[in-house]
């Protein structure tokens, strides 16, 4: 099969790393995570899940920016025309489904806050805080794929970072949209990468550092 | 095929359409519309310019807000981290394929900026002017469905917006981008129909103004 | 003495009230309303929590939206740059100072949220909010003038909104600055009105809109 | 005469000059520097001028980003709600009020681009333009220091830059409001130095960096 875009010159050579990796968890909450909820505990999410919990375990030993987030509304007057019946009726500032997942959350370490939209930068402290720390190459992980993944990396590269994700650390309900949009995104705007290479990175940018 | 996402409440429901619409006409530049340019001339796009003129006349003669945006750059310090090869190089202020397609562009009537990423939303002059013309549904036309449509729908619905594709309005390189896309918003943040839908939606709300 | 800026065409007109108002409420948090804190119980602060209440009670009754928010960080690495020792030192999440003031507050009705930097609308759920409500008309009501009212002020503007200041309800620290801040925005961007004016507003406005 | 302010904990300390220095060159269009027009070549803004240019000479000559910004519209419907008659009538796309200064401006350097608020970085693509350049040091000049300066300044602030006014290359219609605006912000969001001491970081920088 010919790839109209490969042809006409999308993905285009790798962005790369640069100076300032910082990484982005986007919705690790138990209303994904966990089988408990109605669009939790899918087998993609839950491997994303074990594969972020490894990546931040090595950030946050060197000092890595760490921001998580998870959406939650007061009622139907901040929630915007949702389509998803889970977001609209559960999705509320203290329902259980809107806790972060114990595996991937350190209250001491990362910055968290709640986010209304599917983007983890729109309207939120994300990108003062990235500037503040000079942030230059933005880890994302979380879910899902093809909503808020989607979403949170078109806004990282609009702002101007290097954006990478790491494959393995981020999920979706199922594979077909989980493929599609890395598959739109790696074309675009960002490098389709594995934890492990992140975590080399990591490793690699700390010994630099060390010098 | 069984599909988990509209088992698991997704698709849930039809947002309709509110009381003051606007329309939105992304990108639909010659480096996209005409078969001169590397990324010009696809078929699904030809198809998107001629839908959505038709669309924008209807709009036009009712004084329904129409803002219009195509991407362009000075040089590389203001350009993200794009991955395509013609945007990187020809996408530059003053370059012929920035320029509008004249079928879809009416200089006296449109609001028209140039826009730096995929959203039409980011870092441009177009929530404040909805916001001043109390738009409140958003109709997206424009190119391309797999990028900066897909983008602008996110940032319409993230901000409050019904947001409505018509989807023989919107084109892309190919049909299996094209069609992930609108299955992917469409369960989530958007409704997608046709342009006559709209054109009859706009016949009424005309209708209705008068009385 | 002469005004340069009347003369030159500034303060021209009165931009009024339009369809649909919401009020904003700004860091009427204790740590400015009440004097066991640094920065906290100025009089021009405890006058305009007063007036703000009673046009509080009214907005609510009316169903009119009402959004209040407070600053508040996890630590320094989200922390602008502020000169502000108090800001810096103590509005952190769960510090008693970063709580609202009882009087200006329905935890029940009103949408609330922390905020990191002056304007309430940077990086804040509020103008999507606002959006999906329809507000053409934004009441700023809390403190200080010479700080977060000044910046809402200019956000609110700048976003397409009729913007309107009851002067009695909001405060600062010292009383030149409240002037000084109200004279520059008055001439700009916003009506300088009275909350007895903005309460007879909500009035009729309520009784337009049961006919 | 005491200054509660300064008592209370304000202006504590100096932010200081940061790695990586940006210019922003806030609306020296000839609308406010020429007096051909209402509101153009007042004393201040025509010193402001004259100081800029020689800063901005150096900016350039050692690289360091420069943007520049104006304001202009279409017609009342992307025209916020102004209360300044110059503003509404004559700030239009294509007027000669319009065209930057030549004085402070290479076209052949700086990113230029117009906005339609006071804040230079509202709805336009400097935050992503200094972000892309790992700018961290905001130097503003420009004018009006009550309204566009202001403005700028917050939200420089806000996006956690190190925000650093020379005052000598910021102008006002008059003296009142140009010391006001300093005062407040001095206070809170930024350095206030003259365009000497901009310039003399500038060659220390430029030494360090050939290192």
């Amino acid at each position: 099969m010919t790839d109209v875009y490969k042809e006409k010159g999308y993905d285009a050579g790798r962005i790369g790393f640069g100076e300032q990796p910082g990484v982005l968890v986007v919705d690790f909450q138990t209303g994904f995570t966990d089988g408990r909820f109605p669009l939790g505990g899918r087998p993609l999410v839950v491997r994303a899940v074990e594969n972020a919990a490894r990546l931040l375990e090595v950030a946050r030993r060197y000092e890595i920016p760490v921001a998580s987030c998870y959406i939650a509304y007061k009622d139907e007057r901040d929630t915007p025309y949702w389509k998803v019946e889970a977001v609209l009726k559960e999705f509320r500032h203290g329902h259980p489904c809107t806790e972060l997942d114990p595996q991937i959350h350190d209250p001491e370490y990362d910055l968290v806050f709640p986010k209304t939209g599917p983007s983890m930068f729109f309207q939120t402290p994300l990108v003062s805080y990235l500037t503040k720390n000079r942030v230059d190459t933005v880890i994302i992980t979380g879910c899902n794929t093809s909503g808020c993944i989607r979403a949170t990396c078109i806004d990282s590269f609009q702002y101007g970072f290097r954006t990478i994700i790491p494959e393995d650390c981020v999920g979706d309900l199922d594979e077909g949209p989980h493929r599609d949009n890395l598959r739109d995104v790696g074309r675009r705007y960002a490098d389709i990468v594995t934890g492990d290479e992140v975590i080399a990175f990591f490793e690699d940018w700390h010994l630099r550092n060390l010098r």
